[in-house]
């Protein structure tokens, strides 16, 4: 099935409500197959997460309605991956030298 | 099964009950596969762990409880997976640049 | 079946409409089997991507109008696979020494 | 079968036995599926060894004593996994970042 | 079969014509599966790129030929893997000592 | 099949026997399934070579007496496997920081 | 079959043959399965490359005897893999810390 398979999202959340309670919601949207919510920097009122969701024809807006109605904001979309099957990101020789 | 799948939890404890108590006690909760529990940091009176727990719908405040139990603390929920199967996270080209 | 298989392509584009969109519109194209966009610079008024798109006889006229449609800029073609399968390129030892 | 599934110990040895014999004891222990160990110091006197132990409702108290029994003391524990199958402690992007 | 099984090229080439035309040239020659063409450098004139050829009996004279029909060079040639199956070349002890 | 399973040994030898000579004779003891002789070191008259016994119920007096025949001395034993099947030394999450 | 598995060889050329030329004869020797030829190192009259050789039953004179054919000569032996199955070296606790 074609759309989009793949998101990746920087987000900022404040503390409440956790991780796991904006993991529950998104990973049970249609079309989502999994939601993996990852912390890197925590500050005194706000939180900096990264979302990945993998999934069948995503709903970018439907996820980011989730997201907001958290209190939460999409600080920028890193990554996305779209078509019949996920295509990986590789480091290319340029990158390299 | 839908479902929180994997938790990442940093977790203060005392050296006393050890890390093999805490893990054969998590191992057994309903929804639990598997726990690891690694340490990283050792103290006088304290010691700073990571346990990854794996399963299907795990029970975030019966893990929680558990931890407590044994005189622990979560200092900070670090990754959570939800929905169908686990989605793990990848450095983007964003991170790596 | 033979033809191009992998591009890499490093483009330059305005911040609307998002990556979201470009992918969506590149994955419904013949031949693609799916496409990957990851950020990599975000300046005021455009950012840089990198575009990885995998398929089976490639048409790189076509991805290339579709890119350009959105008012992006194909900055270099970093990588290029052609045949009956895709063969990757891998660091040697003339290059680790 | 549910119970420890892995245990990682940093271990202070005297030079004699070797790490062969105690590893030739440690694998012969019920539950046990196999073992390794490790160098990672030589002092005059002692050594220091990291034991890995894997395998089925693990007996931390019948592999201490057997240790033990080696003239060897277990300096710390490292890792234990529990449960019903192996989970691994992956690097998260909190560590990475 | 028998033969060159994998080459791999550092070249010399002009902007014109791209890496899509040489890959899709070298991809349709006899006893190539597939070729992958990364940039590695760009300058003023020319750009330097790596070309990774696979295949069953690959000949070495006519890729060559088809490389310097476009107005390249090879520069040198990096790698040669020959005989019934690819064997890698993999970094020693010596080497990481 | 219980027993050892794998041995990592420091080695320093003479030149001569060449580590083909003595690959040769290690690889036909009973019990050994391969052996790896990887040099690491070279000196005007010995040279250090780290030597990778893999097997059923290795025989380590047997593989110590062979190499000692050819004038080559066992420096240290840095690594054994012991049991029902190989476990392998993975790094831990305390010696990553 | 028992036997030598797996050859590597720092060997000192002339730049004239190629290494395409020394791989292909190798390539055809009795009992190579393949060779791998890698440069890492050019001079005014020489190249430095290293060759890897795997197959059953290796027969390390008609190797060299063939190399040295070629004007180029052995500067050593970096690896030698000898048994019923290829064993590969990996690095040990001890060389990471």
């Amino acid at each position: 099935m074609n759309g989009i398979k793949r998101l990746v999202l920087d987000v900022l959340k404040l503390h409440d409500p956790t991780i796991i309670v904006i993991a529950d919601a998104i990973g049970q949207l249609d079309g989502v197959d999994g939601v993996n919510i990852s912390l890197y920097e925590v500050d005194q009122q706000t939180e900096n997460v990264k979302i990945t969701v993998e999934g069948d024809r995503l709903n970018f807006d439907l996820i980011k309605r989730t997201i907001e109605d958290f209190g939460a904001a999409i600080h920028s979309i890193d990554e996305v991956v779209s078509g019949k099957r996920i295509v990986t990101e590789e480091e290319t020789l340029l990158e390299r030298t």
